[in-house]
């Protein structure tokens, strides 16, 4: 085990109902006048925006309101929020909605606590030295950006995708309430518990060792989203099951599965995460059914490095029964691409409704390679050539 | 799953040498004249305790020091450290030791921002409303109030025990350095492990329901701990050993393993620890092996309430294969006492030493029933007769 931090201060109010506490949390942390931020319009038509909106009257908290975060969300709408608040004399920023919304706001924290353009905090041009108190009511399983340190943004200019990470950006509180996620499209509730299973597997894939007790949290949170992701997919209601993977989504990104892996910083490989987020940032495509679409091919490409940990995953994960390290770690990657495909996923790019040309594929390795600048990945570390083959493979 | 909140502010710091960043930790949390509190002469023998007052004159950190804090830590301690923590204008407190003294530190804590006698808040005289802030360099897993949001004083004036537990009492860090408890001998590891076990089982015995990914999360750290509890008794240098159960210790009472069980409040049957308070209250034994001499007694009373339960525990955690529910949960009640034996620890109370009349027993129940005006245990309700009866069999 090597030395590591855990620091996840966020207070989670989990379950039925608990989005009427939201004004009373936003007082407990401070708020007097807050930023509802949200999406497009599911959150207005499910009546939760009012129900929020009244519970900050409620507890005497004022508020301003900035809908409009897309997937991937967008530089431009950060800015706007920024120029908002400041206006505004907001004093805090409360989400409702999924991952996106919740960057968003990590993003609009920074920028109103930085001087220059908050773009500069996201190309490494300057540090974060501070940001606002914030807190969600999460209605999207997905991103684990209620509990994690990070976000992602992409510019319109260029399509580019940065993510940022950094304690200031930590949630005060976040609201979770599974019946909030009952109304996720099939394809929305699969692509997000994909994104959860690579969370973890982003950390468990970081290098060949074993390391009790967290390989065992990792390997328990996996069954668990794999079996209630079946049963979420078939019946969207299904209140165990949406919960299951809601707390699951949380602790799949507080870094709980990554405790004592990789020596220093950011433990994990990340390479289906970097891979992913040019595929997206070009393509627009889900996040999580990008992320379905390269892991075979990711796995395969890499498998060899140490195929004893992939042999653990499909022995202690996906069920698979056999001796042998190698002829395990493959039946592993195809129980798992039979999972995906179980519920509704793509295993492929071209699954995904994408074509690549050569020239596409050339242009996704340079991006994410930052123009060959930089190599990705731990478990093996995969160079520009590299990430040109797996997606070709993925293809 | 039932609506819960989790709550677990502290941050880790957990490795090799970590203890030389207490004095920054304790400046990063506000801290300019701290208290260090402390046990027997183990911290001051082994140099641990130079080495953070090092640490603290670096980092411009003034200290008073007090020690003398025993196993089941006591109210004429915890009075001392008020009366001296106001004279020295103390404004943070440090542990460092194991859970007793973090526990007389959170007493301490309370007790300076209250104006009667501590005592009433433990009592349930009056509510505590504020504590100091207060941070920790742990040297023993066990208790787990490095990161949980109780402590447990016992009072000399009749040997009451009595437990308090607020979010208040949190600790703003937890310095978790594995090589500190290279020196405990086996008795008080396998001790430390038998709490942090029972800190799960606790948990995981509460009702007949499955809460997934909680159980699954529950079943993963008590495989790991039963496992490297084996190896560190066998090999107290064991570092891969050490530092599972260093980190699983503080996960099994940060309430984890408790998220969606049970309705309100604190999650969990507690009837185990109910019951040992009593007995090392009055024989002070130490908690863990009080713990393993009533466990089996306790299980094979209650198990009848949901077997399907206890089998699950047998079958994900110690193995047995064995298709009738019943007949699984009384082969793991038996796994699980072969596994204490082979760790050291008593199974019986008279194992413990203790030989216990009648009466004593009478009067054991009748202080764990608060003299007949309480019930424990929420797996199967215990009175004061099934108390008595417990504890004869477990004699």
């Amino acid at each position: 085990m090597n030395n590591f931090q855990f620091y996840a201060p966020t207070k989670v109010v989990f379950g039925r109902g608990t989005e009427e506490q939201v004004g009373a949390l936003v007082r407990e942390f401070g708020g007097t006048r807050a930023l509802v931020h949200y999406g497009g319009g599911s959150a207005v038509k499910s009546g939760l925006l009012a129900r929020v909106l009244a519970s900050l009257d409620a507890a005497g908290v004022s508020h301003v309101e900035l809908g409009g975060v897309v997937p991937n969300p967008r530089l431009g709408k950060v800015r706007e929020g920024i120029a908002l608040c400041r206006a505004e004399g907001v004093d805090f920023l409360l989400a409702v909605g999924g991952g996106s919304v919740i960057d968003s706001c990590k993003a609009i924290g920074y920028g109103m606590k930085y001087d220059g353009d908050v773009w500069d905090l996201y190309e490494r041009k300057a540090t974060p030295t501070a940001s606002m108190p914030m807190g969600c009511v999460l209605t999207l399983a997905a991103t684990g950006s209620e509990m994690s340190d990070s976000s992602v943004i992409t510019n319109e200019d260029g399509w580019k995708k940065r993510g940022l990470s950094s304690d200031l950006s930590r949630q005060r509180f976040a609201v979770l309430n599974p019946e909030l996620t009952f109304t996720l499209p099939a394809w929305q509730t699969a692509s997000g518990a994909t994104d959860i299973l690579s969370h973890t597997q982003e950390r468990y894939f970081s290098n060949g060792t074993d390391v009790e007790p967290t390989d065992s949290i990792a390997e328990g949170l996996m069954r668990s989203v794999i079996e209630m992701a079946r049963r979420a997919v078939r019946d969207p209601e299904d209140y165990e099951a949406r919960a299951a993977i809601l707390w699951a989504g949380s602790l799949s990104h507080n870094d709980l599965t990554g405790c004592g892996r990789g020596s220093g910083g950011r433990a994990g490989d990340w390479a289906c995460h970097q891979l992913e987020h040019e595929l997206s940032g070009m393509f627009d495509v889900t996040h999580g059914a990008g992320l379905a679409a390269l892991w075979g091919a990711w796995s395969r490409y890499v498998v060899d490095a140490a195929p004893s940990r992939f042999a653990r995953f499909a022995r202690n994960v996906m069920g698979v029964a056999e001796a042998d390290d190698r002829k395990a770690a493959l039946a592993g990657i195809a129980a798992y691409e039979d999972f995906l495909r179980e519920i509704g996923m793509p295993v492929t790019i071209g699954e995904l409704g994408v074509t690549l040309s050569d020239e596409q594929i050339q242009t996704l390795a340079w991006k994410c390679s930052f123009e060959g600048r930089r190599t990705i990945g731990s478990f093996r570390v995969l160079d520009r050539a590299d990430m040109e083959e797996i997606y070709r493979r993925a293809r």
